[in-house]
């Protein structure tokens, strides 16, 4: 497999691609490659190319692209990850995840059981690190596609906020067995919608109030099952039991 | 929640149990639990009762079983995950999410492309650790049902051994998208089978001849949809996908 480089600013129009410090680096020192070497150069949106190594510098190194190139298959389905932050570095892990199962965007939530404060993931560095997560997991699994890390929000705000509300989405709201009554353990059919949101709780799971704002809202209480997962299990499981049954 | 205590020697029939030294310091020391406490004892085969604390000694407390406990529900399907041993501790987290997933047992593989050497595994320290992390998982899930550590094995002779080849077996290989021309993204129905296996490869895949051995004796090539998984995130999105889809 060739190397991959992350280029967000890639214009294939003109030919050529500049890569950023780190991964000229990366190419250059760790991998040692030369002029002349194949790489595949990718936008995090989709578009990827072969390009051929044409000049080394410490910083900036550069490429031509020969041309377009397949990247893994995207979902047929645009699916949004809305994730109650969790402690330590399980996000990290989380995220790695969701980019691995084809998602498009993670939406980090601060809910009433949130251990993690505001202050926490609200500044961005938490989001950065994320988005080098999610940059990292996609050169790995092979997608030209970079998860977008969505800004960190408060759930009661994320259920009111437009992209929650579009007409074309389906939204799960996942809760433990016991958590709600109206709790469904089958899905909703996807039919002809283009983008479906799950949100999922943190290690302490939701609030009575917060399954109940969610089902006002609109949302699907769902739940996998008589199983109970750990917080940052249940991303993973839920991640593949939707790509399964929605065949994404 | 009750604080639990595994007993596999559990004889409800004699009214009383006699805990073993580890469980005995976990509640008095730990949790601090005194004479006329109520705990939940299991055996691991699926019988659970309340009990209250009678006795304290250093090394063993005893308790008076009180009645039969309802457990948490266990799958209609024994399922075990035949897993090749992956490096590190990444073979507990695995024994911990298929405890979570209502898995019955644990069989370790050694694979042509196991990085694990044999000796690592086959002394039975290995599996005595993925034993205590049966245990404590499936007290904090609340199963009574503690899935059994096989003995490990190699993959061909996984292949031809008696309990992989009864008729009642659904028998699952996870292969890569890649790997395998024949292989589907659909499940066989489990119909009447009382027993499934999956097989889930190492970090560098399975060979080509594992690939064709597995076919050959009658195991179903099965591919995860297009998603190409890390190795060690492959059992928990296997096991959710497996729950759901057999609503186990």
């Amino acid at each position: 497999m060739l190397p991959r480089a992350f280029v967000p600013d890639l214009d294939p129009s003109s030919g050529h691609a500049r890569l950023s410090a780190d991964e000229s680096a990366h190419l250059t020192r760790v991998l040692r490659l030369r002029v002349g070497a194949r790489v595949l150069v990718f936008d995090g949106r989709g578009t990827q190319y072969l390009a051929e190594m044409t000049a080394i510098a410490k910083e900036a190194a550069t490429v031509s692209l020969l041309e377009p190139a397949a990247a893994a298959a995207e979902p047929r389905l645009a699916l949004t990850l809305a994730q109650a932050v969790l402690k330590g570095d399980k996000m990290d892990a989380i995220v790695r995840d969701a980019t691995m199962m084809g998602d498009t965007a993670v939406w980090p939530l601060i809910t009433e059981r949130t251990i993690v404060p505001w202050s926490a993931v609200e500044q961005g560095r938490a989001s950065e690190r994320w988005h080098r997560v999610a940059v990292a997991s996609a050169k790995q699994c092979g997608r030209a596609v970079v998860p977008t890390i969505l800004a960190p929000s408060r759930f009661t705000a994320m259920l009111t906020h437009e992209v929650a509300n579009s007409s074309a989405s389906v939204r799960l709201h996942l809760v433990e067995p016991s958590a709600a009554d109206e709790a469904s353990t089958s899905l909703p059919s996807v039919g002809s919608a283009d983008r479906a949101l799950v949100a999922i709780g943190p290690e302490g799971g939701w609030s009575a109030d917060e399954v109940t704002q969610a089902r006002e809202a609109g949302w699907q209480a769902w739940t996998l099952g008589g199983r109970t997962l750990r917080a940052e299990s249940a991303p993973l499981a839920v991640l593949a039991v939707l790509a399964y049954a929605w065949k994404l």
